[in-house]
C-alpha cells in the first residue's frame, strides 16, 4: 500500500506468553503468586459510578503523596505510568536524546533494544563478565545515558551499591537509570542514592512484589527536575495516563505493609527452597535476589525441557538468544506449585537418562 | 546540570483544569454529565482480587472483540489504548514517519501540535475557511499526512461525509486519521469508509459519549494493516498498556445499548436548549454537533467572562490564542446545571448593561 512508506517499521518486544487456561502452573511472566492486600479490592470496589465519568487527576497527586510518604522524599521527586514499561518508555523518550549512544548489558531485559529502536537512539549492548556480572570500568567512557536492572533480568543477580554509585558518579554529564523492578525480593535499593545524584533515577513496578501487574502501576524516583522533564514528556503524550481505578488500587496496596512483608517473605523463602531443590537435580544458577531464577542443566536441553513443561501446563520462560539459550527462566510460584514443578523436573531427569 | 544536553525539551499540552472541589459546576472538559451504565461499575466490582496479580491480555482481545461486533468489523480491524490520545499519540509514532509536512487546521484539537513538537514530526497548520469550515482543496498538495477532528474542537462543526471522503481519496499515498472524539452527538461517522479506503484510521473515545474518562479508554479502527503497525509500535512502547478494570469497564459498556442511546439523546436535548437561551443572550456560535457550544459575544470579553464564572464555580475552557481568543467553550452539563449557568449569564449580562 501507498502509504506504507511513511510507516515506522520496528520489530516489537515479545512478551511472555499470557494463555487463556486457568489449569495451569504459571511461571514464565514473573508476576506475584499471592493476591494484593484485601484492601486494594475493597478499594476498586469503592469507586463510585459517578466518579467514572470524570477524567482522573492528570497530576496522580494523591498516588504520588503516597509513594513520596513511603519512600521518604517529596511529590516532586516522584513520577507514576502505566506500569514500568511506561514510565522507562518515557524516561528515554526524555532522557536519551542524543547521538552518543545508549549504554546498557548485552545481557538484560530486553525492551531496552526496543526502545531504543522505536525512538532511534544510537545503543550499546555492553558485554557482561563471564560471571554474568556488570564491569563498572565498561561504563566509564563517552556515552549518552546508562540504563541496567537491579537485581539483573533475567540473571537475577545483584549488583553492589558500591558498583552502581561508581556508575553514577562517573557520568554525571548523563542520566543513569537503575530498573529495580525485582529489588523488593532480597536486593538492596539505590533510591537513597537519588537524594546524591541528580543524574540517578530510580525505576521500581507494581507488578512484581506488589502484586498488581493487572493494573498497570510503574513508578521512578529522582531528583525534581528529572521527573519534571518527565513529566512535560509525559503531558506531551497522554495527559490521563492512570485511570481511576489504578490511583485507588495503588494507594491502598502502599497502606498494607504488613501484608507486603509477609508476601515477600513467603516467596523468598520459596525461592530459596527452590534453589536448594535445583541444585540437587543438577541445575546451575547465579544467586537470584529476585522472584525468578535463571538456571541451566548440564545434561538437558532448555528448549526441550521448557516443551517438556508447557506441555504438562506449566509455563517458564526461554530465550532462544545467543549467551542464554541454555537457561531456563523460573519464576517463583506458590508453594505447592513449585512442588509440582520440581517433581516433574525429577521424572523428566530420570526419564532422559533411563 | 550537565545531563540537560540530552533532554528532549517539550511544550507539553495542558489539560483542562481538573479542580479537587466538588461543589461546582464541571462545563471545562467534555466529561459527560452522566454516570456510565450501571453495568459498567458491577463488571469492575466483580473483578477478583486473584485476577489483580496477573498481567492483563496484552492483545486486549475481550474488549478489541467486543469493539468488532459492535461496529460491525473484525476483531484485527480494532485498535485500543489509554483514551483516544494514547490510540492518537501512537498513530503519530507509527504513520507520521516523513520528511513532508503532517497537515491539520489551524484551529483544531491543539495536542496534534504537541504530539508533533515530541516526535520531530514536520507540520503545517491550515487555515480554516472563515466559517470555520474545512476546505478539501487546501489539502490536496504534498503532505506526509492529514488528521483533523469530526466534529472539529473546539469548534463542534461537522463535516460532511463527501468532504472527508474528497480528502481521504486525494491522498491515498498517507495516512488520514479523522478524530471522531465527540461523533455520537450527533455527527456523521465516517467508520464505514474505513472498508473502502486502507488509508483511513478513525479514532474514538469512551472518554465523552461512553462516559467514562476516568477509566481511559480510546480506540482505532481501520483496515487490519493499519492496526498490525500500530501494534507493532504499541508493542515497542508499552506491552500491557489496558488494565483489567479497563478492560472489563470497556466491555460492559458496550453491552448496554438502551443506556447509552438514551444517555446521548437527553445530553443532546440539553445542548439545542441550551444553543436557544445562549441565542437569546446574544451569543454567537457555530451550530454544534458535540457536546460542547464554541460562543463568543459581541459586547463581552470572553476572558472576563470566563474568570467571573469560575469565580461561582462554574468551569468553562478558555484558550488564550489567536483567531479564538474571543470565544469560550461550553461543556453540556445536566439539564440543572446549565440552568444555573444560564441564569448567571443572564445576571452577569445585566451587570454589564448596568
Amino acid at each position: 500500500m501507498k502509504w506504507e512508506a511513511n510507516v515506522r517499521k520496528v520489530t516489537p518486544y515479545v512478551p511472555g506468553e499470557q494463555p487463556k487456561c486457568t489449569q495451569m502452573i504459571k511461571l514464565n511472566t514473573n508476576e506475584c503468586p499471592y493476591p494484593p492486600s484485601p484492601g486494594v479490592a475493597e478499594a476498586i470496589a469503592g469507586i463510585s459510578t459517578e466518579e467514572l465519568r470524570l477524567y482522573p487527576d492528570p497530576e496522580v497527586g494523591e498516588l504520588r503523596q503516597a509513594l513520596a510518604e513511603y519512600y521518604g522524599v517529596t511529590k516532586e521527586q516522584v513520577f507514576v505510568g502505566v506500569g514500568s514499561d511506561d514510565v522507562l518508555a518515557t524516561a528515554f523518550l526524555t532522557f536519551f536524546h542524543s547521538d552518543r549512544p545508549l549504554l546498557f548489558p548485552d545481557i538484560t531485559y530486553s525492551f531496552y533494544e526496543v526502545w531504543a529502536e522505536l525512538f532511534g537512539i544510537p545503543y550499546e549492548r555492553v558485554p557482561l563478565k563471564e560471571d554474568f556480572h556488570i564491569c563498572a570500568g565498561d561504563y566509564k567512557r563517552e556515552n549518552g545515558g546508562i540504563i541496567f536492572p537491579n537485581p539483573n533480568a533475567p540473571t537475577g543477580m545483584e549488583e553492589s551499591r558500591e558498583l552502581i554509585e561508581d556508575i553514577v558518579g562517573s557520568n554525571r554529564d548523563v542520566v543513569v537509570i537503575v530498573d529495580e523492578a525485582y529489588v523488593d525480593f532480597g536486593a538492596d535499593s539505590v533510591l537513597s542514592l537519588t537524594e546524591k545524584y541528580d543524574n540517578l533515577l530510580v525505576v521500581q513496578t507494581f507488578s512484581k512484589s506488589r502484586a498488581m501487574a493487572g493494573m498497570r502501576i510503574g513508578f521512578a524516583i529522582g531528583h525534581p527536575k528529572l521527573i519534571s522533564y518527565l513529566n512535560d514528556v509525559k503531558f506531551s503524550f497522554n495527559s490521563y495516563t492512570m485511570n481511576r481505578t489504578a490511583i485507588a488500587a495503588g494507594v491502598a496496596a502502599l497502606k498494607d505493609e504488613t501484608y507486603f512483608r509477609n508476601t515477600l517473605e513467603r516467596i523468598i523463602e520459596t525461592r530459596e527452597r527452590t534453589k536448594a531443590e535445583l541444585k540437587k537435580l543438577g541445575f546451575l544458577f547465579p544467586d537470584s535476589k529476585s522472584n525468578f531464577i535463571f538456571a541451566t542443566h548440564p545434561r538437558l536441553s532448555a528448549k526441550s525441557l521448557y516443551q517438556a513443561c508447557r506441555e504438562r501446563n506449566i509455563y517458564l520462560r526461554y530465550f532462544d538468544k545467543p549467551g542464554i539459550r541454555d537457561y531456563l527462566r523460573i519464576s517463583i510460584g506458590k508453594e505447592e506449585e513449585m512442588h509440582i514443578f520440581l517433581d516433574f523436573l525429577k521424572h523428566y531427569i530420570e526419564q532422559e537418562r533411563g
